[in-house]
């Protein structure tokens, strides 16, 4: 067997052991996540998992670099095939709702992480900052360039990414918790009337491009 | 002893074990509580404290209302010794971003308890659920006034409830997680955007009177 086989065998088993965790990770926590656990439901020995990730750590931050590929694979990539500006921003958003609501079981990971890991130290709350940091970071350009397309008008496209990081929150806590059935409608009014509030005069237009 | 002061010390002894359970649970989360970890804690044995709880279930749940309490206790009642509308609206805002962020160690209970049970059926995910509920509807009673007043102008004080709610949400995990020296900065500024969009013309001079 070639080696690169070997390797691709490898990738593949690999593959199927974090997106296991990652499903447990949504449903217990990733603090609840035990190398037992995983084992038994992957079928595999404690031991050779044990072997493949070195410990409970870095295993967790191996499933949060899997979460961290899930959701740019699903929610920015598809939208950077929309126009800049406002249809992109539209896409992202319609992406991310859709994307903390369609596990039947086991909300966001990185959320329940962040309620989990605020008060303690170490390379996982690290990650967290970093994700949620580079998150902000791509919601803040994407409103930068909806600013740059003089689609809206403000001067501070950070804020505006955390009022749309806001909606997405309570977003997640109607429709996962309170399973409220005016969730989605109650997350396109709040980001509707940020743009009521900045959009240009053909905002509606460019709003209906990015549904 | 008379039966009065017996309820008294029993009273006392009771509310001095949820104080602690409520400090282990904001650092380790309700289903993380565990009553052996709670009785080490006190001092206290495992027996007794199982006697007095009877279940794990029935220890979360008195954390709740707790938790309850506290939050109607320093939140919400001193709002209410301020003017209805705009001015108790502040005083509510700003009462709750200093519960959020007041413990140096542990969150808000309710939020991380709200991911751990979102998916999760029983009597723990019920409470939160009632909890949300009455929260939601305490801070719509309180736009509907700043609506009646003619302190804002808008027709659905639930919208603007949830809106002040994704607000401090954001707070929080800015706040917590990120650390985000802006973070106070942030969310009022997001709450003035609101007052700016449905504020009638004196909507500063009442901001202050909620400050």
């Amino acid at each position: 067997m070639s080696e690169e086989l070997v390797a691709t065998k490898g990738e593949r088993s690999r593959s199927r052991m974090l997106q296991v965790a990652y499903r447990l990770a949504r449903q217990v926590g990733l603090q609840g996540l035990t190398i037992g656990e995983l084992a038994a439901d992957l079928g595999v020995s404690k031991s050779g998992l044990f072997a493949h990730f070195g410990s409970k750590e870095n295993l967790q931050l191996a499933v949060l670099d899997f979460a961290a590929d899930d959701f740019r694979r699903r929610v920015f990539e598809p939208a950077l095939q929309r126009p800049r500006g406002v249809p992109r921003l539209m896409a992202v958003f319609n992406a991310w709702l859709a994307w903390a609501s369609e596990t039947k079981r086991g909300g966001c990971v990185f959320l329940s992480s962040a309620l989990e890991y605020d008060d303690q130290e170490g390379p996982v709350r690290d990650a967290l900052v970093q994700w949620f940091e580079t998150l902000h970071q791509g919601l803040e350009k994407a409103w930068a360039l909806a600013i740059e397309e003089r689609h809206v008008f403000h001067r501070d496209p950070r804020q505006l990414a955390l009022e749309m990081h806001s909606i997405v929150l309570m977003f997640h806590l109607e429709f996962r918790l309170l399973r409220s059935a005016q969730a989605q409608d109650r997350a396109h009014t709040s980001l509707a009337l940020i743009f009521d509030r900045i959009g240009g005069e053909n905002i509606d237009e460019l709003i209906c491009l990015g549904i």
